[in-house]
Formats: C-alpha cells, structure tokens, sequence
C-alpha cells in the first residue's frame, strides 16, 4: 500500500501524532490519532508527519494559534493536522479528530479518486457521530487497565507528562487508579458489555445474509471503523494480550476488522523534523 | 395515506398496542410501540390492532407463549405483533421492537415495493443499532419529567397498574420521582445535553450540502429516525408544551424531522377485538 506521489509543489498535509517509543510498524499508540492516520493510509493521501513529545503538544498547538479543545478533559491534544492550501485560519491546524476527518474527505473527495470514509453519504456521517458517542461509554470501563499499560512505551519526557496530568485529571495516582486482581476482570467484563453494541452492529441484520462484510457498514470502512480500528490498535500497544482478548469479544466480529483494516494504523507518512518552540 | 388493500385470505399483521386514553389521532402513546406504528404506517402495509390495558400485557404474552424479555426491568412488554404466516414460534408472536422492525422489514421488503426501513442497508442497521444505544442516555434524565405525565391518559386499570409498577421499579411514589421547580429545569437541560448528540447527526456533514435531509440518513426515514418519531409522540402525548421544547432543541432540525415523519405516529390499523386469557 503506498500512497499517491505528491504533484510537483504540492502541499502536504502534515499531521502531527504523540511521539512514543511503541514496537511496531508505527509509533502511532494514541486512540484519537490512529483513526486519522488510518483515514490518511485509507485514502493513500500523501502526507508528512511529526511525532511530538506529550509535554511539547500545547506549546506547538499554542504557536499555531489553535485555541483550547471546548469541554474536553484535555484542552490540547493531537491529531492537528497542518495544511495551508485548505485550512485558512490562522495557523492553517486543525485538531479536533471528527472535524479533521471530515476535512480530510473534502481535501482527499472521492471525485477525485479517493476511497471515501462516508460511504453511504448522510448514513455514514450520522454513523460516526453516534459511534463515538456509543465509545463514551466503552472508555470509562477500559481506563483503568488501558491508562496504566501506556507509560511502558512512552519517551521519557511523554511519561513524566502523562503520569503528572493523569494524576490531576484522575485526582489519584496511576497506581491507584490501576485495575488489579478482582477489579481487574470486573473492568474487562464491564468493558465487554459495553463493546456488546459494537458486535450487535457488525453482525448486521440475519437477513438478506449477502449484503455483509466485515466493517459497520458492510463490504467498504468508514470513520466509525477507523475509530473502532483506533481503539483495536490502542489495545495492540498496551500488550498483544489485551488486543487478543478485545478481539475474542463476539463471535469473531471484531477479529475481522481488525483483518481487514489493521494495515491502515501501520503505514506512516514521511518524517519531517519540525522544530517546535518552547 | 391509505394501507395497502388486504389480499383475499391474507392473514394480516396483528399489531398490539399499550391502551390509553389520550386523545389526538390514535391512542398510541408509548416510545416503544410508536416506533412499530410508524413502520407499519410508512409501509402502508395492512394491519389489525388490539389496545391492551397494562395488567393484561403479561397475561396476553404468556397465553401467546412469549418468553420474558432477558435483561429488561419489565419482562413482559408491548409492541408485539401476532402473524401466523410469518412469525414460526409456538405463539406465532414477536414483542422484541427492534427484532420486530426487523422482522416487518422481510416480510414487507422493498423488493415487493414497500419503502425500507434500512435505506442504506448495513449502514442503515447498525446506525439504528447505535441510536438505541444512544437513547439509552437520553432517557434517565428524562423519566423524572416523562414518567408522571404518563398517568394523565391512561386508561383507569393501566393507570393503577402504572403507579403499582413504577413505584417497584423506582423505589419510590411517582410523586416523589416527580422532577419539580429547579429539579424539572436541570432535567431538561440534562436531556437537552445527551439530544445535542441526536442534533449534531441530523445537522450532517457541512459539506456537501445537497445531500441534507431531514432523517439521519438524508431523504429517506430508517428505523433509527422511527425511534426518534416514536421519542417525540411520547412527548407530544405527555404535553404539547413538552414537545414544543423538545422540538427547539438544536436549530429547527428535530422540527423538520417532526414534520416530515409524525403522521406515521398516527395511522391506525383496524380495530379487532381479542380476548385476553385474564
């Protein structure tokens, strides 16, 4: 899978992911940015790319006049995406994930070629907003054995960061705040049950049987596969065990999205240094 | 709009409906058997009807061999549809509403020219999927208010039986559920802020225009949007000052789909009487 070569002069999208020192074929770990990566790798959009250290992310956001996220527990985060031609604010950024991937399909239309993450137009879009309320409920069960799993392959400037403003959002320590023994399978099995309605949409309707295919809306992915992709390859960084037992959830369901899509979190644009002020 | 003209010996859907009092165009009232009126309805497909008094529901179900709903607080609930030539089950009975809409979509499907509840398909289904999952959210902060509105048309066995039920179900008297003063305001705009979710999908993407309309998923209805019909005939029968305040939630888009959809709420089937087994 490579993506489009960029025409003579043409200005990349540049997107900006939070840096780690995961295994992989990406450092990409985060669930709100592996779903624009997988858009980007999706569409075969050409693309440059920074990874940023978590405590250099509002400094970069700030520089690129980006004003704080509204309700967010997090009020800078990435993916920003940098795209002059396109996006004619002040820093040329856009961040939060659901706008930058509707951008995404207006820069990248399938006019001109481009696979489409609004498949079946309105349907899709409403899709995607529901899915990503439906994953507000999927988080909060999750968290306390997802947040805990993320210091091991963060930079060492990323941990220090991520321990200190967990620890203020959380109002406890991480290792308080971690699921162990008994509360540890209490949060799995609470996370499963949440997870239920995913499975429910993939198995589809039991008739007509041949209009399946492994994605929410059948043979082609939209944004709320690449989500769920985000959140499948979240688990993957944490541990491979824990990306086995998501997968295992259903009956087999999941396991084939991840098939089908995990190649679309793997592929990485062109690495650019960008120098970012402090 | 008028159903279809019955074929000479079709055995015609039986659609049980919860009785009421309340006045306007039929006596539907519930958020759950609404959503199957308005299928019926949309369909034009023909139908007969029976209003059942709230304490014959379980009594009617077990004669029809229904098994209790798993999971539900209320085990034994309406709609249900009686169609001996579809429905293969001892009592020839379905009462699960989305297995139902699924099921009125095989037996009235588009290929024999009755409009599809799945529009768009897969998609279609798993955006109905998600938005009963999101309902999910809207209806705690909405039962303080919803719930002892509900008295004021019920019929006299269904109204004690609804006190009796409720009170089990809450732990408490109806009137101390009752949001009142600034408790009722905090409801509202607790409900106001899980139907913002409801709003953004109906608002659509920003671009392209052309493809707005007024359902989810554009210029066709689907299930997902008879769910949201079904929501707002409740209010309706609950106060018509409640649905003019649910119906200014957003910028006019709950309107339009109010105004485009609400005579699906209203049709009736034939009227036949059934003798529930007391």
């Amino acid at each position: 899978m490579a993506a489009r070569r960029p025409a003579p002069g043409e200005t990349l999208v540049h997107f900006f992911d939070i840096n780690s020192e995961a295994p992989g074929k990406s450092r990409s770990w985060s669930p709100n940015t592996l779903p624009i990566r997988a858009v980007l790798n999706y569409k075969m959009a050409p693309y440059t790319q920074t990874y940023v250290a978590m405590p250099d992310i509002e400094p970069l956001l700030k520089s690129l006049h980006v004003p704080p996220l509204e309700g967010g527990r997090v009020p800078y985060t990435l993916p920003a995406i940098l795209h002059k031609p396109s996006i004619l604010n002040e820093g040329a950024t856009l961040n939060d994930s659901f706008a930058l991937a509707v951008h995404l399909e207006t820069i990248f239309p399938p006019e001109a070629g481009y696979k489409s993450i609004f498949p079946n137009g309105q349907c899709s879009y409403a899709l995607a907003v529901a899915v990503l309320k439906v994953f507000r409920s999927i988080y909060p069960p999750a968290l306390p054995f997802c947040y805990p799993a993320v210091p091991k392959y963060l930079d060492e400037r990323s941990r220090e960061y991520f321990y200190a403003s967990r620890k203020q959002m959380l109002g406890m320590t991480m290792d308080e705040f971690e699921a162990k023994g008994e509360a540890l399978e209490e949060a799995w099995k609470a996370t499963e049950a949440e997870i239920a309605v995913l499975v429910k949409m993939l198995k589809g309707r039991p008739s007509p049987r041949k209009s399946r295919g492994p994605f929410f809306e059948g043979e082609h992915p939209g944004y709320a596969d690449m989500v769920l992709l985000g959140f499948m390859g979240w688990f993957q960084k944490n541990s491979q065990a824990d990306l086995d037992r998501l997968l295992k959830m259903g009956d087999g369901e999941l396991q084939k999205v991840w098939d089908a899509g995990h190649q679309w979190l793997e592929a990485e644009g062109e690495n650019v240094e960008y120098e970012i002020p402090k």
